[in-house]
């Protein structure tokens, strides 16, 4: 199975420049002073890079919405009760919730994977990859096993084949997970090195005390498992969750299938981040949305040289701020696709402000 | 003529607080923390505001596009040649510039306006409400008379009037007009008593020679114009422009309509700035879009005390913004009014959920 984890890993290719440079080249040649629409036009780029074409317009869009439960929510980390996760996963497909609407808003599809939540439910509409019921309490030891970690990013790699499978040319990311901000902060501690007290924020919400009590939580966890802090699948299976691992194998698998994938939140970057850390070139295939309230948010934003366009003040999680982001993207392949050059719609005029521009 | 100017601007009603309320309290019924959902609950709350209505759907949305020249280019302030203002309006309406895509793209339509354009021709599809061919060189005095800027601003708020006739229930307000960051910026000099090298950026692209003689053409405009800087109407006639002015008028008519309105960049910012001068309720029906690469657009957030969700390093113009944030609209409309409530979706794990969060 590592095996396999480790071919998807390795087969990943990189952009493609020839198709960056001819995309860098029609923008140039629009009727706009160069570079003036800036971040629509790096989007324009980083899109022909993955998709090897200069002019796109993914139509079928999708967000991956991973679900499962963490054993730490035993320690009074959350401020809402466990069986919330399985409560809005059914909501999920009901169509209902923040994710849901804003999917449908947009014209984006959502698919929803239970991979360990804690219950025996079956949801009809839910994807049922169901790894265990709740990961271990990180506080205590490890989440998972290697062998568990490795199965659940496989998952992530599944749905992404699936959906490329069914025709969808851009994906989203997103989770729900009682407790997953504070897996994601004790990843982000042990890569940073930086105590939990500069980097946890109060989630869906917590009174001051129950927010102590999640940074020294987050803190025990990060001493008790002791994670390689290069090692992603060390750092997945020790402080992780099956969201974020599951949500890991969906950049990766988005990666090894050249398709553009948004990441959401907070989760959504801490996984992105941990794909990078297996590979590199992910980057290319990568596109963030909006900042996160979670003051961890721009840490992982700086591990990644990356930056996120949509400064909305969102922290629901769920994949929500990904239909938000393919907006933006469609727009940038209006740009592309749409605008005249200079030589199409100003004749004599065009030359002189191309002249006047450089 | 200023009588009816006055009118209209002393007619203007609040935000109704009952339907912002009511917004609010159904937003908290909804399944998810409480304010996760940030800027996208505000704009819903203040869209409210705006119609009266709980849940709004605006789908009928119009860029309008205030196009003139400017007599400052005449001191070499800008990188392109003037022809540029004529040539762009004609392809907006052939839709083929990064407004036009833009809106195209979002379902949205322009309507482009002729208020000074340094032309005798009649541009098919183009509004002709030139009121004369480009304004003074303010260097050397004032832009306008009084009576032409009260001219102006009368058909900025007619173009509403006639978009509110014909159904449009969201508006962008967008220009063109080479040489409008140098007026821009003049104004914003003259209202925070700011130099003008602190505050002037390169516009379309300039070299650094061309920048340092558009910063002493602004601060002569300032000194030789001495405009009141409490007094809009004497920012706009000394060293503002048709477009400016036309735009401010924009902004004024759609409070004054009861219609949400959204600003594009830094011309369109400083009009919206100009208009709440004339009233400060035209605030509550202004939506901000995007952060211009322009540095002076920070200093016009500032005075207005607002702030732009989307961080996309855009300096187009034209209205290219707006677009982009009437997607962000429809998103914020979507949470409310097709998320369920806890009542509706949990049953008792929602109450829980609540009381774990309050």
């Amino acid at each position: 199975m590592v095996e396999r984890l480790t071919r998807f890993i390795n087969e990943i290719t990189p952009a493609d420049e020839s198709a960056k440079n001819a995309a860098k080249a029609r923008l140039e040649s629009l009727i706009k002073p160069p570079g003036s629409l800036g971040f629509l036009e790096d989007i324009a780029v980083k899109l022909a890079g993955v998709t090897g074409g200069v002019k796109n317009n993914p139509q079928k869009k999708c967000v991956l919405v991973m679900c499962s439960d963490n054993g730490v929510v035993g320690e009074g980390v959350a401020a809402a009760p466990q069986a919330i996760t399985l409560a809005m996963a059914a909501n999920f497909v009901k169509g209902v919730t923040g994710v849901a609407v804003l999917a449908k808003s947009g014209g984006a599809d959502i698919r929803v994977y239970d991979v360990g939540i804690n219950s025996d439910e079956i949801i009809p509409g839910v994807f049922d990859c169901k790894i265990r019921k709740s990961t271990g309490n990180i506080k205590l030891g490890a989440a998972m096993s290697r062998k568990e970690a490795v199965q659940a990013i496989l998952i992530g790699i599944n749905a992404v084949t699936a959906a490329k499978d069914d025709g969808y040319e851009l994906l989203g990311v997103g989770e729900m997970g009682i407790g997953n901000t504070t897996t994601t902060t004790a990843i982000l501690s042990a890569v940073t090195d930086m105590p939990a007290a500069e980097i946890t924020g109060e989630g869906a919400g917590l009174t001051p005390q129950a927010l102590a009590n999640k940074i020294a939580v987050i803190d025990a966890a990060v001493t008790v498992n002791r994670p390689d802090k290069h090692d992603p699948l060390d750092l997945i299976s020790k402080l992780g969750g099956f969201d974020i691992a599951a949500m890991t194998g969906a950049f990766i698998g988005a990666a090894y299938h050249r398709l553009p994938v948004v990441a959401d939140g907070y989760i959504s970057i801490a996984s992105a981040y941990l794909a990078v850390m297996f590979n590199a070139k992910i980057k290319d295939y990568l596109f963030l949305s909006h900042v996160s309230e979670e003051p961890g948010y721009a840490h992982y934003m700086r591990l990644l040289g990356m930056e996120a366009p949509l400064n909305l003040n969102m922290r629901l999680g769920e994949g929500s701020g990904c239909p938000l982001m393919f907006d933006v993207i469609r727009s940038a392949c209006a740009v592309m696709n749409d605008m005249a050059t200079f030589g199409e719609a100003l004749a004599d005029t065009g030359e002189a402000y191309l002249k006047g521009l450089k």
